[in-house]
C-alpha cells in the first residue's frame, strides 16, 4: 500500500509544509519506504521529482521540503511496494502526454488482476498494477475523445473518468489522484481525506512532525486551497473522509463535481507479493 | 540557441563533474540562461530534472552538481530561447513514452517553419520548435513500427531515425540528442563534439570552471564512456567535432552506427523571435 497527497488551489501555493508532514510517512512515522514522487504543475509545464529512496531520508525529498515550488495543482505519493520492485520506474506519479497536456497519476490500493486491454497505446515502463491502470485510463481517454484536436476540460472529462475509474475499482482498491494541470480528479475506494481552507486561514499543526505554521500571513481573502491525503496531514482541522465509490473533481481549489457509485466495494488489504523485495522500515532509519 | 550535453557508458557513471562545467554555460561562461534540464536513465526509469532558472544559479542545478546520480545514459540541455517563452514547459529534455520506454529529446538549433503533420499522435505541451520536432519524430516511429508489441532496438531504429532526422534537418539546424535509455542517437547540423574515454582514464580539466578531476581512481579497465557536448567540456582531451549531416548511435559507451548525409546543410544562425522575452545574461548574475 502507499499514501497519497494532492492539492488544488486558485493561486499558486507552496506545499513545503504539507510535504514535510507527508514525506515523514516514508520512513519516520510510517513504513512507506519504497520510493516517493511529487508532481508540480507550473503553467502548462509539469515538473516531477522522484526517487526510489525513502522520502524521509532522500536528499531530493529534503530539497523539495526546503525549496518552495508554487503550483496550483500538486500530486504526491510515498510508496510501500506490493507489486513491482523498488526502482525509479515504479515510483509514482506516472506521466503521459495527451492532446498537449501532461497527465499525472498516483495510486494507493491494488488492482492485481488488472491488465490493460490488448492494443493499448500507452504501455507501462515499470512493473506496477498502478501504471497498468493509468495506461488503460489514458488509452480510454484517447479512444473516447479520438477526433479532438484540443483537450477536453473537466465538465466533459468528469463523467467519462467517473465511469472508467468505477470499472477499474471493480478489480481492487483504487484510491487515486489524477490531473492534467487544470483539474484534480479523485477516486476513493478505502482511504482518502479532503480539507478545504479559506479565509480566515488557521494555524496548522502537522500530525507527523512537531511543526506548526500560521497560514494567515501566507494567504489572502479569496484564496482557496483543497488538500487531499490518505490520512489527515494536520490536527484540529476539519478533514473529511471520502466514501467508498466516491469520485470528485477539484478545480481552482473548489470541488466542482461529485458522483458516488454505490456498487463500488472496498477490498480487503492485499498482502505484498511474496517474491517482492520491499524495504523493511528500519532500512530508512539505519 | 542552446547547448547540449550527453553521455553513454557501459557502467553507470556520475556526471557531476561534467555537469558542473556544462551548467556554468547557463549564466557564468555563456548566456544560455533561459532554463535547463537533465535526464538520467536509471534502469527502465528515467528521472528528469528541469528548471526555468539559469543553470548556473538554479538551486536545483546546484543539487544536481552536488549529488552524484549514476546512469548509463544522460541527456542535458541549457536553453537560450529563440522560440517559445521562458517557462517550464519549454525546458528540454522533452519526454514521451513509446512501447514501454521513456524517450527523451534535447535540441540545439532552429526549425522555425517546421510543423508536425496533421493527425500527429504526440502533441507539444510547450511552444518550441524543438518539441514540435520531437512530437513528429515520435509519431513517425509509432507509425513506422505500428504493429510492434515490443520496442525495437538500435539496429532497427538507427536507419529509420537517420532518415527522419535528415528530413527534419532540411527545415533548419538540428543538433540533437535522443534516447530511449538503451542507445543515444545524435544528429549534428552545426555544433556537436564527442569524446570517448577508456582505460587509462586521464586527469580532466574543465573549460568552464577552474576544476580538475583524476578520472583514474573512479574508473576501471574495461570501462568506456562517451561524452557529447556542443562545445568541448574539458581541455587537453581529444574531443572530435561531428560533421554537418552526421548521425551517430552510441550504446554502452561505444559508437555503434554512423551515417552522413552529404545533402544536409548548415543554416545561418537565426535571430531570436523579436516578441520573445528572453533573459539578459546579467539577470543570471544579479
Amino acid at each position: 500500500m502507499c499514501q497519497l497527497m494532492g492539492m488544488s488551489c486558485n493561486k499558486p501555493a507552496a506545499t513545503t509544509f504539507s510535504f514535510t508532514g507527508f514525506s515523514a510517512r516514508g520512513g519516520l512515522t510510517s513504513d512507506h519506504v519504497d520510493g516517493w514522487g511529487i508532481a508540480f504543475y507550473d503553467g502548462k509545464g509539469c515538473r516531477v521529482f522522484q526517487d526510489d529512496q525513502p522520502a524521509s531520508h532522500s536528499p531530493l525529498a529534503d530539497y523539495v521540503r526546503r525549496h518552495p515550488i508554487k503550483s496550483k495543482v500538486v500530486v504526491a505519493h510515498v510508496r510501500k511496494a506490493t507489486q513491482g520492485d523498488v526502482q525509479s520506474a515504479n515510483c509514482h506519479p506516472f506521466q503521459r502526454e495527451w492532446l498537449g497536456r501532461t497527465w499525472v497519476f498516483a495510486h494507493n490500493g491494488d488492482l492485481r488482476d488488472f491488465q490493460p486491454p490488448q492494443g493499448c497505446q500507452d504501455m507501462p515502463v515499470g512493473s506496477t498494477d498502478s501504471e497498468r491502470a493509468f495506461c488503460a485510463l489514458m488509452s480510454h481517454l484517447r479512444g473516447h475523445f479520438k477526433d479532438r484536436l484540443q483537450p477536453p476540460e473537466w465538465p466533459e472529462l468528469a463523467p467519462v473518468l467517473a465511469d472508467f475509474t468505477s470499472k477499474l475499482a471493480a478489480h481492487g482498491n483504487l484510491n487515486m489522484l489524477l490531473s492534467d494541470g487544470q483539474a484534480l480528479y479523485v477516486h476513493c475506494s478505502t482511504h482518502l481525506h479532503q480539507l478545504t481552507r479559506n479565509h480566515p486561514f488557521p494555524k496548522a499543526q502537522l500530525v507527523d512532525r512537531d511543526m506548526s505554521l500560521d497560514l494567515g500571513p501566507l494567504n489572502a481573502e479569496g484564496d482557496t486551497m483543497t488538500l487531499l491525503a490518505t490520512e489527515p496531514l494536520t490536527r484540529d482541522e476539519p478533514w473529511q473522509a471520502l466514501c467508498t465509490g466516491e469520485f470528485r473533481v477539484y478545480a481552482q481549489g473548489h470541488e466542482v463535481w461529485r458522483q458516488i457509485n454505490p456498487q463500488t466495494q472496498a477490498f480487503p488489504m492485499a498482502c505484498p507479493d511474496p517474491d517482492l523485495k520491499s524495504r523493511p522500515m528500519w532500512a530508512a532509519n539505519s
